[in-house]
């Protein structure tokens, strides 16, 4: 809703594009630098022109500018580092990928990231600090200041990814009886405030939360009104200890823009905005496609040893379970020492069952992570997927067989190939939803184990079925 | 930062846990609605019991009412609609899932969801009514206000899934004289202001923004300031036919809560907050995983015939891409003959070759999607791939060249199979980086059409170099 005043004369004035987000020197259409940009930055550290360097680096955006580490080489990361000096404020190093982080961390004196961990708000701190060694994590606490280094230590005592580490402490927490103005006037009042707050906690004698206030609330009601006649008592509690997944979940399902967090005992002890969420959120639903083919953290500037270690491990397992297809279709050699096409078919049967289970063990472990498919509704999901799996393994067994039939100029063998299709999709159908929901029953992540599991049972049971009713059904004299 | 205050008595109560969320009669420990709830709420359905039905639903969040929906049978949902009534209020409807949603719509007379679109946000009434035919829709929107009406079509005018849809046409624009003071006096005489609103835009006498000013900043300064001079002057302007995605992306970059739209003038038109993008946030994020396998939607509650067409696309897709792989098998029928073990190892060095592609497929789509893969770094990702290649595939060749010698008590069998892996796994390595970055530079999007593509190089290649290098190297007489 616009003021009109007569002060304010709208003029369109469709030439005027200034604000319009455009091509700069260094962003290209997708608001990612430029190649020439970073060309022309990486000539200059190489030339050690630190002018230039810094010339072209300030105009960034610190988000931009954490980017820029991330596009040049590993080598050249400190010394673009020592180049820009005082533009490598805290605000880049909380938004740095966590490998260029911990890479640049380590090269730098213990005194230097304290220094930088105290302008950091906790959460981003705590990010800093935890994948430190023990010795050099403390070396860093002690040169902190005692109530920083409180605070992040606090956040280090609770889990990994958990809500501890993911709040901020800086909140505001006012007691019940104030009104709006007492509030305004505090908040105008004091000098060290969070940096950014969306609402305003209200606690009772006991510091436990009994509602929220949403600033846009709170300037619009006269001064007069008690905060407890307007506040929302309605609120999303995060327990410290909740795993970050969960909260993001908890944010998105209730639209929260921030929640404030509690301790066992109830209290109020920090809040997490929605902005470090929408990070986990992108995290969380974006592994899944990385944990099902275990291609681990997925990162590309991961260490190239890491992502050797957690593939290869992944490659291996597959192995064992492509040695079991190979051991079940030398059983039948006999067979196919007769009948040589049929070494050519099985694997486009094993193949198609593998695809098959692939796409529902995908949409099954999306539904598992989204809260679609919970207990309440897990037959009616297996009932689904396996008429749609009755579908499709219909009408591919159908071409196929159709198709063999053909070629080969054996209606038998068409059959056989179609039969043995159309029970490896529909088993493949199975195979992906149960996987996935027996292993979260478990306590498992279902898209770390998943494929391993599905694939061993679609690529058995498609060379079995194929080579099986090929003998059971006369094909094969 | 608490306000310690004489009235305060900050006692720790270990046993008060009054505001801790734990299981309640519907919600179980994961926040998702109880087997047993459910099936209260069926039963009460199926005896026509709407009294029991309204008063289980009641206390319910809307996101719970939304959710419960979709945990029922379809047959049970227009009912459970009828028996809840007014509790079936906009807030639900902006929860409903989309498909859940379409069919509930369609049920309901035109005056009815002309009734519900108007006490939603525009962008809410635009995700329900664009989805229904040219028909449909027209006669829903003859029965709303002219305004609501007029808002609606100006964002069904904008293309699907852009900025122009996504956004709330509700916000708050101030000129830029005002000072603070001028602007709480305004906020607290409005009755018709924007729901909910974090910041508010300062714009100029052609309606530019010229900044934005947060409420937590309007807050703590004292009233005679002018906004100018504690405004935000560097902002994120989002052009109204940006793309959803590339909007995500934007936000999580620069850690918005929300961020002004301008149309082709630069005029500032609309506002678009991050729980909306936080949806959108995981949709994307989240696709990646269903779009590999073909698996469509990926959304449980899409109707099965829907599910059938995408998924048997692909099916069928895959299907050509094994034919090859047929193919070649069969061209050395002759070499099969005379040596059965090549029948049962070949699937294996397809397979891990499958594998070793599909894990780099994956790392490469979601680095291109999360703009970690640009064109400054793209030789040195192939690279580093290429090496992370060259490590895994020298593994695993060495695994099974020796257990392939020892089994078959064949050294030259071992070597064969050996080589045969570490070309189809370095070839792996190369094509999952390089199709995925070929598609995108393309403008298709990479997830979609990379696998069937990868696939094929990976499963040729398996065949191929195995087979050939059996043949080639005097294996087979």
């Amino acid at each position: 809703m616009t003021v009109e005043d007569r002060d304010l004369t709208l003029l369109d004035d469709a030439a005027h594009a200034a604000e319009l987000p455009r091509e700069s020197d260094s962003l290209d259409e997708e608001n990612t630098l430029k190649k020439d940009f970073v060309r022309r930055v990486q000539d200059a550290l190489a030339e050690d022109d630190q002018e230039t360097v810094y010339a072209l680096v300030e105009p960034l955006h610190p988000a931009d500018i954490a980017d820029l580490f991330e596009l040049i080489e590993v080598e050249e990361r400190p010394v673009l580092a020592k180049a820009i000096n005082d533009l490598m404020g805290s605000e880049v190093f909380a938004e740095l990928n966590d490998h260029v982080r911990e890479l640049l961390v380590e090269s730098l004196p213990a005194e230097a990231i304290a220094d930088i961990a105290e302008q950091l708000d906790t959460d981003d701190a705590v990010a800093m600090l935890e994948d430190l060694d023990e010795r050099d994590q403390q070396a860093v606490l002690a040169e902190m200041e005692p109530e920083d280094r409180a605070a992040i230590e606090s956040a280090l005592s609770y889990p990994e990814e958990s809500a501890g580490r993911l709040m901020s402490r800086d909140f505001v927490a006012v007691p019940e009886h104030m009104t709006v103005g007492d509030l305004i006037d505090f908040l105008r009042d004091s000098h060290e405030l969070a940096n950014e707050f969306w609402e305003v906690f209200i606690v009772d004698a006991r510091h436990h939360p009994v509602g929220t206030c949403a600033l846009s609330w709170i300037l619009r009601t006269p001064r007069a009104i008690r905060l407890t006649d307007v506040m929302q008592r309605d609120q999303t509690l995060i327990p410290v200890s909740m795993d970050q997944e969960e909260v993001a979940l908890r944010f998105q399902k209730y639209a929260l823009i921030s929640a404030a967090v509690v301790d066992e005992s109830g209290r109020l002890v920090g809040q997490i905005t929605v902005d470090d969420v929408v990070h986990i959120i992108q995290e969380e639903a974006g592994e899944d496609v990385l944990l099902l083919s275990g291609a681990g953290d997925g990162d590309v500037n991961e260490p190239i040893r890491d992502s050797y270690v957690s593939r290869v491990r992944w490659l291996v397992a597959n192995l064992l379970t492509a040695l079991l297809g190979a051991t079940i279709i030398s059983s039948f050699s006999g067979a196919i020492e007769k009948l040589v096409a049929l070494a050519a078919l099985s694997p486009m049967v094993a193949s198609i069952g593998g695809n098959a289970g692939t796409q529902t063990m995908a949409v099954a472990v999306r539904a598992l992570a989204t809260n679609q498919l919970t207990r309440a509704n897990t037959r009616r999901i297996l009932w689904r997927e396996l008429r749609v799996a009755m579908l499709n393994g219909g009408t591919v067994a159908t071409l196929i067989g159709l198709a063999t039939a053909l070629v080969f100029a054996s209606p038998l063998l068409g059959a056989v190939i179609g039969a043995a299709v159309l029970t490896n999709i529909v088993t493949a159908g199975l195979a992906g939803v149960l996987v996935p929901v027996t292993l979260d029953r478990m306590g498992q992540d279902p898209a770390v184990a998943s494929s391993v599991f599905v694939t061993m049972i679609t690529d058995s049971m498609g060379f079995f079925a194929f080579l099986g009713l090929a003998v059971a059904s006369g094909l094969v004299g």
